[in-house]
């Protein structure tokens, strides 16, 4: 793809500082960047690449400027970087409608204007609306829904009954729909709590590869509008995920518990079920979360601790051994002043 | 589907106190029951919702009493709602026989009484006994053997040689019998070690989506009766759960390690290689678990102590700057003191 | 099969202590051999075993001695067991040739000598080299390769434009190429940076059942030659592993960290993004790291500490509740001091 910086920075609405006509035939991090290519500065640590880069242009924020250089200067350098990835680089299927070899049964609803690859299997009652991409390997249970548009990467599952909206994206292996996991008198009986709810996922959702969302005992497990989840999650019944919120990989929330909106939950942290976490929550990577947090809170370690205070804790921790020592010290030495006084 | 509180009390073995012959129409949790409903309270903290809940009866544990509302007294309130669940919402398969889209290797010996989707595959050897369900996708290898009337969700892959029982239920993207994790010279060579054993999984066993249950190197790693295990658990090779066991979530256990019967394990623990763990322990969740356990202990943390210990350690580690800063003043002031005493 | 402990001997290029005519037809771990068996002695505190096992030979390292036993020394005991395992129990494959029940794109090339299963999917532009094995429910994405003699167990995806190398093991359900998890404005817009890079995964790298490399941004994720990686490992956008590395179960590396050679990484372990971990560094199960490591140091704890350090400490974080009771009697014990020094 050849195109000049001008219609870069049309498609963008950026304003262009230096050469206007220069072409443009892709796109490169900075430290590979060279002729032809352009580049971006999402992060001010990066400032003093723009000298040496040999970028042909760079997307940077107002403000920025950088002599003989050509700048797309744009409000969010990173989001620009994206729609440009967009557009140099658009999704492709390497299959068009609905495969002969796909296994549709009887009272399945499919779009004319979907595509479903050989070896997709919908169940009857299903429905997948138009622009929707089914790829071979993918299950989708009895009257279970997909929306428009919305793409279900090889051997993603969907069991019966759940609702996908527009726009999603599962990535391969994702599971919807498994049971949650309920058994009463669990290490005895074990007897099976039948899941009868489902799962809604509601429009522009991405959920990473292998990643499994179980539906709800009663009722529903809901991901919400624009929640963006990382690959290898687990998310138990009747979980709720406010919008926007952004789950990362290897993370695991618990039954019936609710996060707001905005959450952002970093990698490996494991979140204990029926509890309640505020709108703009943020979590570190690698807690154990077992009680609610409030609203705009920050909060690491496991168990929980606002920021912080896990930081001053973490760093006593280390300390640890010096800190026995000392203290074995003083104690020796109140010992001495004790047989001072008493003698 | 609509029932007389008679009928359900008399499938469920419970005691009527109230009107026998409301006709129940749905089961809700207690909070959204309504006319036509019934409920259940298996946790005494929410018995004060029973006096104000619409639902037309509520499952109850024995002496329950509410004025004016219909009860069914039972053992285990819990228990019977899961019986009720399985009432109302039977398990039901959109798809009924063998396919003959599905793929079926000659020398493998299918029950004409089971289930098998289109697009399932089943290799030489293998064994599906009457009444089992094989989903699409899934795949079972030569030899392996499924009982009669377990069910194989979409995508499950079972490798050659394993042994699958009765009413085993094995969500969608579990793998069973891929190779353990062996190697000669680790980080050297990385000699790969075949592994030739198998997996065994027993009766009433329930795996959640997309877990992972490796082969034996030689022998068999052994899943026990009515052990359920939930989502993307990793079972490494010759591995030993005993019955009854409940694996929660994300959980690992390492290479050759062995459960006693009724163990509980919370989401996300790990467990290392080689080590016994007694009957009847709890693990709580996220701990990491490095030597052996006696039947019955309570254990949490990473490294593990007794439960009642890690409690208080905990308390004492959120506290750590404090008692840091109480011990400088200590050693200020024994400083001071001897400079005195030396005066 | 039958065979010789010369024979064997002569596979292995080992030497025969004691009977070189003796038959042998399996292979048992020590507890459980008896005649016709050979086990195997990979560790000294096995030695004991030597004198009671009642297996017809032992593979065991050189300078061992046992009376009356049948030895056949090599240098090292583990690998020459997996040789044999190899020799006793070849891979083999239910199926071969190209099944013209797999889907094949137009514009894919597939080897005469490669095994495709029925129920495979392979794109426009793949590749798929002479001795390679597809089994069913695989999905190779368009302009893919897979190299000579590769395994792709049962519902493999692999994603477009990824390159396989030679003799690589994938399990069941391991996803090379899904998107990487990237969005600008996260919480808020999250929008999409689209992930145009790919995988390149080396040769004789084996991956375990469930894990998932996510493909690059730009450019490439890299798996190194010989890396070995187990059951549900998240590997991110752009992360580098060099050759010869190990990574246990449930780990998960964030998104452009490079590892260097030789690396070893306990299971649940979490590393975070943009940091480098040096050739031969081990890091104990569990740990988070969340900055660099040289080259050969050793690691453990969350967050991370030198591994000598990390032991100390635990030891002490044990003794928190005794440390903290001791630092307040002498609290006490220096308030009378002052009150005596005071009258």
């Amino acid at each position: 793809m050849q195109i000049t910086l001008k219609g870069i920075a049309l498609l963008l609405g950026g304003k262009i500082v230096g050469n206007d006509d220069v072409i443009i035939e892709n796109i490169r991090p900075i430290e590979e960047a060279g002729p032809g290519d352009i580049t971006f500065i999402a992060n001010a640590k990066y400032l003093k690449q723009l000298k040496t880069t040999a970028a042909s242009a760079i997307l940077a924020a107002p403000q920025t400027s950088a002599a003989g250089k050509n700048l797309v200067l744009v409000d969010d350098p990173y989001a620009a970087f994206g729609q440009l990835l967009n557009i140099f680089y658009p999704v492709e299927h390497s299959f068009r409608g609905i495969s002969r070899d796909a296994f549709i049964e009887e009272g399945a609803s499919v779009s004319d204007e979907a595509t479903v690859y050989p070896r997709a299997y919908v169940s009857r009652g299903a429905k997948i609306e138009k622009g929707a991409v089914i790829y071979p390997g993918v299950f989708i249970g009895s009257n279970t829904t997909v929306g428009e548009n919305s793409i279900l990467y090889a051997n993603v599952t969907v069991y019966s009954g759940c609702i996908i909206g527009k726009r999603v994206i599962l990535h391969s292996g994702v599971v919807v729909g498994s049971d949650g996991f309920g058994f009463a008198a669990p290490g005895k009986a074990n007897n099976k709590i039948p899941q009868v709810g489902f799962v809604q996922i509601d429009d522009d959702v991405e959920i990473g590869a292998n990643s499994t969302i179980d539906r709800a005992t009663l009722g529903k497990t809901w991901i919400g509008r624009n929640v963006k989840i990382d690959n290898l999650v687990q998310i138990a019944h009747n979980v709720v995920i406010g919008e926007n919120s952004v789950i990362t990989a290897q993370v695991g929330i618990s039954g019936s518990t609710k996060l707001g909106k905005s959450v952002i939950i970093g990698g490996q942290t494991g979140i204990v079920g029926h509890i309640t976490i505020g709108d703009n929550v943020m979590i570190a990577a690698g807690s154990g979360i077992h009680k609610e947090i409030e609203a705009g809170q920050i909060i690491a370690g496991s168990p929980q601790l606002p920021y912080r205070q896990w930081l001053k804790v973490e760093a006593c921790r280390a300390k640890l051994p010096e800190m026995k020592k000392t203290l074995e010290e003083l104690k020796r030495k109140i010992e001495i002043f004790q047989e001072q006084i008493n003698e």
